[in-house]
Formats: C-alpha cells, sequence, structure tokens
C-alpha cells in the first residue's frame, strides 16, 4: 500500500468496501475524509436532468467548505422524485455522525442505473465500515470502489513546491461509458492540502477541467451525474494563495496535469476500448471551429469503427470535419495518421498502406489534421468504438 | 419482373449493371432514362466537403430539367482534387453521347470510399451495358445496383389521381451507414409521370425530405455524398400542377408517402441494425426542442445498444433528452416503451420488467416521451447498435 490518489495529500483518510449495491459482490462504495474541513468546489454535470445525490453535492459546495466526499457505484440515484432527495440527505446526515460534523459538510456522488432507489440499508452498512477502514494509505481501495464498467481504477497525484512548503495534489476518476465534453463529465474526487481560497480553488477546477475533463469524449452522452469535486485541506501549510499571480500558476499547472493524466485514463478505458486515440488540429480559424471538428471526429462512430479495425479510412475523419458545423476551406486540409500524411489540401494521397496499417497496429493513435486558416491549435482525446463496446453497453442492467 | 421504384411511372427505363468497381462482382452501376426531358429537382448533403459527382449534379440541376441519372457504388468519387471534377464531367459526357441528350442533362451519383478514383474503363463499359439493358421493368435491378453494405434494396410507389389522370411516384434509395437529418440525407432518386413545374417540384421535394429522409438516424455522420433528386416528365397528362392548391397537396402527400416509405426501410436497414426503432416526443415546447430531444436520442450510442440488448435502461433515453440541448422540464417528462409507461413525472415506475422484454424483443420498437409543455408533436426513426455495426464498419475498405 502507498500514499496514492486521493491521499497522496497531507490530512486526508479514505477507504472502499463492497456493501451489497454490486450483484457480483465487488467494492462499490467510497470514503474520502479530510482531517480538518476543506475549502471546496465542484463542476456538475450539464445536462438538464440531475441525479438526487449529485443535487446534494452541486447545493452544499456552495458554501465553499467540506470535510468529506461519499461515492456509491452500482445505483445513480436518479430520476426517484422526492425519494431520491429524502436517500441522500439521510446518507449524509448518517455519514456526518459518523464522521463527525455537519451534514453538509458531505458530499456525496453515485454512479450507476437509474430509477432504482438506493437500498439505504446497504448504503449505511456501508458507510459505517468505510469509515472503519479509513487509512491515509486507502486512496487505492476508494479508486476501485467508485468504478462501474472501468477495467482499472484511475489514480494520479503530483507534488510541487510552493513558497518553501512541499504541495500535493492527488485524484482519482471512474468513467468509461458517456464521457463527453460538457462541464463536468464523470465522476471524479481531487483533494489537495493546498492552502487556497476558495474562488481561487473554483477556477482553477474550472480551467483545468476545461484542458482535461472536457477534451475527452467516449460515445457523447453526458450523464445525469457527471460531477468533480476537489477539496483542499491547507495542511501543506504553504502561504495561502489568495491571488492570481506565480503560486496560483504552479498550483494550476499542477492540477491540469493531474486532471489530464486522469482524463487520458478515461479515454484510454473508454468501455470496450482497444486504443486511446488523440485527434489534433492545427491552424484553425478560431476556438469554436477547433472544438467543433475535435467532437464531431471525436464522436464519429464511423471514424471510431475504423480505427477499431485499423483501416486508414481517413475519408471518415475528412467527413466527420466537414459535418461539424465549422467553416473551413476543405481545398486546404491535410490529414495525417501518426506522421503520414494521406490527404493533402482535400486530395488523396497514394499513401504506404503497409506503414499505414503499421501506424494503426498501435495502442495509441494521433489523427492529425492541418486547416491553414489560422493560428488555433487543440486536441481532444477517444478511443475505438469496439465490439465490446456494444456487449457492455447491450446488457448493462441485467 | 414488375413496374416497380424508378419504373413504376410511365416513361421511365432503368437498368442495373456490374462493372467492377466492387471487388465481390456485385451490381455498382444504376442508370435511369426518362424518355422525355424531364422537370428536375434536388436536395444535397450540407457537409462541407462535397463529392465531385455530387457536385456536378448540385451544379447542374439548377437549370430545373434533366433526362437520365447514373449511379455507381463502390466508389465515392470524392477527395480527389481536379481529377475528381474531371472524372464526372467526362462520364456525363460519355453517357450523354450514348442516350442521345446534352451532358447537362445527366446527373450522377456516387457512393463507396472516399479518396480512391473512379476507374474510368470500367465506367464506360459499364454505362454501355446499363444502357443496352435498359427496361421499363428495370427498377429493381437499378435499386440493387446502388447498395453499398445495404442488405436489401429500397424501393417504393404511390399512384393516385390528379383531374382524371393517374399519376404515379416512385423512388429509389440506398442507405445505410451515415444517415443522419441534415438536408439530403443518402442518395435516392425519384420519379414522376405528373407533370409539375420545376419550382413546386423543389418545394414538395424539401418538404417530403424534411418528413421523412430528415427525420431519421443511423450514426449520426453526414456523408459527403448524399442526395436525393427527382424527375418529373409529364407523361401522366395531367393538366400541369402550377400552383398551390388541391392538386399540388395531393402531389406533395404522395411524395411523402413514397418518402416516408424509403426512410424508413433505410432506418430498418442500418448498419447491423437488428430492430427499427420509433421515437416520438409529444407536447413539446416548440418545433427546435423537438427535433433537438429527437436527434440527441436517436444518435445516443447508449440507447442504441440498449435497444440491441433488449435493455429496458429508459434512463439512457432520459439522459439523452437532458443533454440535447433543449429546454423542458424533468419532473414533468412521462416515458413509454411501447405503450408500458416506465417513467411518470421523471420519476421511475416499478413496471413490470416481463412485459419490457417482451416489448424489446420485437422488430420495431416504439419511444414516447411526453414533455406536456406545449403542442407540438414529431417522430424520428433510427435503429439499434449492434456488434455487426462495428463488425461492418471496421473493415469497410478491406
Amino acid at each position: 500500500m502507498i500514499k496514492s490518489g486521493v491521499t497522496a495529500p497531507k490530512g486526508y483518510r479514505a477507504s472502499g468496501v463492497a456493501c451489497g449495491l454490486k450483484k457480483n459482490g465487488d467494492m462499490d462504495l467510497a470514503m474520502v475524509v479530510s482531517d480538518r474541513t476543506s475549502v471546496a468546489a465542484g463542476i456538475f454535470t450539464s445536462n438538464i436532468v440531475k441525479g438526487h445525490s449529485l443535487k446534494w453535492t452541486a447545493q452544499k459546495i456552495k458554501s465553499g467548505i467540506a470535510r468529506a466526499v461519499i461515492i456509491n457505484s452500482g445505483c445513480a440515484n436518479a430520476c426517484l422524485g422526492e425519494r431520491g432527495d429524502a436517500d441522500a440527505s439521510s446518507m449524509a446526515a448518517f455519514a456526518s455522525d459518523i464522521i463527525g460534523c455537519e451534514p453538509e459538510l458531505v458530499l456525496l456522488g453515485s454512479t450507476g442505473v437509474i430509477g432504482f432507489p438506493l437500498d439505504m440499508e446497504k448504503i449505511k452498512t456501508g458507510i459505517k465500515k468505510a469509515f472503519d477502514l479509513l487509512s491515509c494509505e486507502g486512496g487505492n481501495l476508494a479508486s476501485k470502489a467508485i468504478m462501474t464498467t472501468d477495467t482499472f481504477p484511475k489514480e494520479a497525484s503530483k507534488t510541487f513546491i510552493i513558497g518553501d512548503k512541499t504541495v500535493t495534489i492527488g485524484g482519482m476518476a471512474k468513467g468509461s461509458g458517456m464521457i463527453h465534453p460538457n462541464m463536468a463529465t464523470m465522476i471524479s474526487t481531487i483533494t489537495t492540502d493546498a492552502a487556497i481560497t476558495a474562488e481561487l480553488l473554483e477556477k482553477a477546477l474550472k480551467t483545468a477541467a476545461d484542458r482535461s475533463f472536457n477534451r475527452i469524449s467516449v460515445d457523447g452522452d453526458t450523464s445525469v451525474c457527471d460531477q468533480v469535486v476537489i477539496l483542499a485541506n491547507g495542511m501543506a501549510e504553504n502561504d495561502p494563495v489568495e491571488k492570481e499571480g506565480p503560486e496560483y500558476d504552479t498550483f494550476l499547472s499542477a492540477l491540469i496535469e493531474v486532471s489530464e493524466m486522469l482524463a487520458k485514463m478515461l479515454a484510454k478505458d473508454g468501455e470496450g476500448a482497444t486504443k486511446l486515440i488523440e485527434i489534433r488540429v492545427k491552424n484553425c480559424k478560431d476556438r469554436e471551429s477547433a472544438n467543433l471538428i475535435l467532437s464531431a471526429i471525436a464522436k464519429s462512430p464511423l471514424v471510431k469503427t475504423a480505427i477499431f479495425g485499423q483501416d486508414a479510412n481517413w475519408g471518415r475523419i475528412f467527413t466527420a470535419a466537414g459535418y461539424s458545423g465549422a467553416k473551413f476551406d476543405p481545398d486546404k486540409v491535410d490529414i495525417s495518421l501518426g506522421d503520414l500524411l494521406v490527404c493533402k489540401n482535400g486530395t488523396g494521397l497514394c499513401f504506404d498502406e503497409k506503414k499505414a496499417a503499421d501506424i494503426l497496429k498501435e495502442d495509441e493513435i494521433i489523427i492529425s489534421l492541418d486547416f491553414k486558416d489560422g493560428d488555433i491549435d487543440d486536441r481532444m482525446w477517444t478511443c475505438d468504438l469496439s465490439l465490446d463496446y456494444v456487449r457492455i453497453n447491450g446488457s448493462y442492467r441485467s
């Protein structure tokens, strides 16, 4: 056991337990507790249908402080009317009694099937058990307990210096379907021992999410339970970051790094994924065009199945750019797979099919498009669409 | 052999031949010729990347007249620079010589892989052969020759009365991936012996396409070669339809009927599809909201794989509506699968899982959502996302 993920920073304990929400007996409840009340910020799904646990968290985090995060997998606690809200509230109340804090300081997350109520007896048993197992090495167990169809747990951390103090940011995330740029994009909890104001923490989280979680796509669906929350307990004892400047920048770049590591793991672990695809656009006219093009390519089932089939069908990439809604001159576009140019100025080249096949055999594929239309570059990560995606999602509830 | 599809109306002959563009020896070139110069209209892909054959057709049809349509499958004639334009032009010139008309009266369509040039020797041999085989019973062969990954040919026709004359509309279409509402949506050719002005023909085609071809989705991709063209040769000898009124309405409703039949066949034959899904929205606030919601559900890979897996996972339907961009009150939404209510006022019901399973076993599934938010109803057709979709599209070029 090592101090990884959410327990990498000072003053956090975590655990993961099985409380019976998942039929197969896997872990399904994670708890993260800070030794003291922390500054907190969050971003939440833009879906207008919102899960009850998420609604609780989005409401309570407005205070800018929190003490703990409890996340269950196996049940989304969504679309259940008043009962769903009542369950969220009693889950927080029950946990707060045990932890010894106000219920409002307990943030919640739920992920799983929509429309089935939480089994509150199991949840309560799970919370008790999780509290008893809290450990400053428990980040890894927590990252496992929040998994649904994920095939591996996702943790990252980064240590850096602010002033003369060592500061750490750690995080965990779960995917793996329903991930597409739209504010918060999945369930992630990030912790840090930095001392920073709630305002700057929120600002940094938004900036980092735009560079990371909002730059990945698995199937374009945006879930009703997607959220990222961050706690900062100040136990690194750095001079509090209270304004933008070099210290804030240092903190922000570390947060971006941790978020990017988690985001790329999410894309790579997209349901059924066999390949991580990085899409790069160069010399776009503006940010909006770049984003439209990246999203269209990242979401195109035809592009994603071609990459799964290791088929250098670049016409589908060009087609997706063409219907993205972005305006560009198709006669200026270059397209490359890896470092192999396959289309120049909108016209297909007689490229080396053997070399293309070798490139597409790799686990990580880079698709690049040059629009020669401005100076905006951007990138997005996605994964291929495989037979296993369909197998996994054709029988998720059963 | 019967007078079906594009040869159902008077004065049209058609044929389908194999000229070697498809490696497996299947038919790959279709010809439709009217006995006399016809009034013509077309709608074309909104993709800003456009195939060369399509560009020819979109340009020439502006005259409002045409005599013939030639469509090849097996090669999209797209993204080939000047060569692609030259090939389209010489294809039309060669055919017009044989048919005995101006090149500008020969409309073209090409469908298949992007980035590979047409084999013009094969095309010319095919055109000669197709001309020799033209027959007033050849509609069915033509409908087969335009197929790519389609599993069955798509033809429809409708006979009706204008004044004291019998008038017929016939059509053929091919899909089956890359179909999503966005102006023209696939390759379709429609013929009629009605006498009607070019202006009204175009207006009727646009209205009919919006109610049919623009109401289906297979994978959300919009191809660079999608087009619908209609020819009207006047050989029914009805008093020409020159203004809106009862005769125009009769013509329009028959055209809608033919287009809807073709569109539903396209959705049902979506690549790898095992089920036709009809999505209905009721009591939406406005047309735009209805369309956003229908599109989001029809494109959602999670909804489509759940239906493939016969899994009554209605939360995914609600989720897709929620991220569609339409504004609505989630606490007022009812959702039904077939006639089984599964969600009332945004809250999941304890529905009969056995009954849900029976409904989802059917070949045609109706998903209904009631928003209780206005008086706009609309519908869209799509298909499920199956293992075969991935198999087909993972190796399309090979």
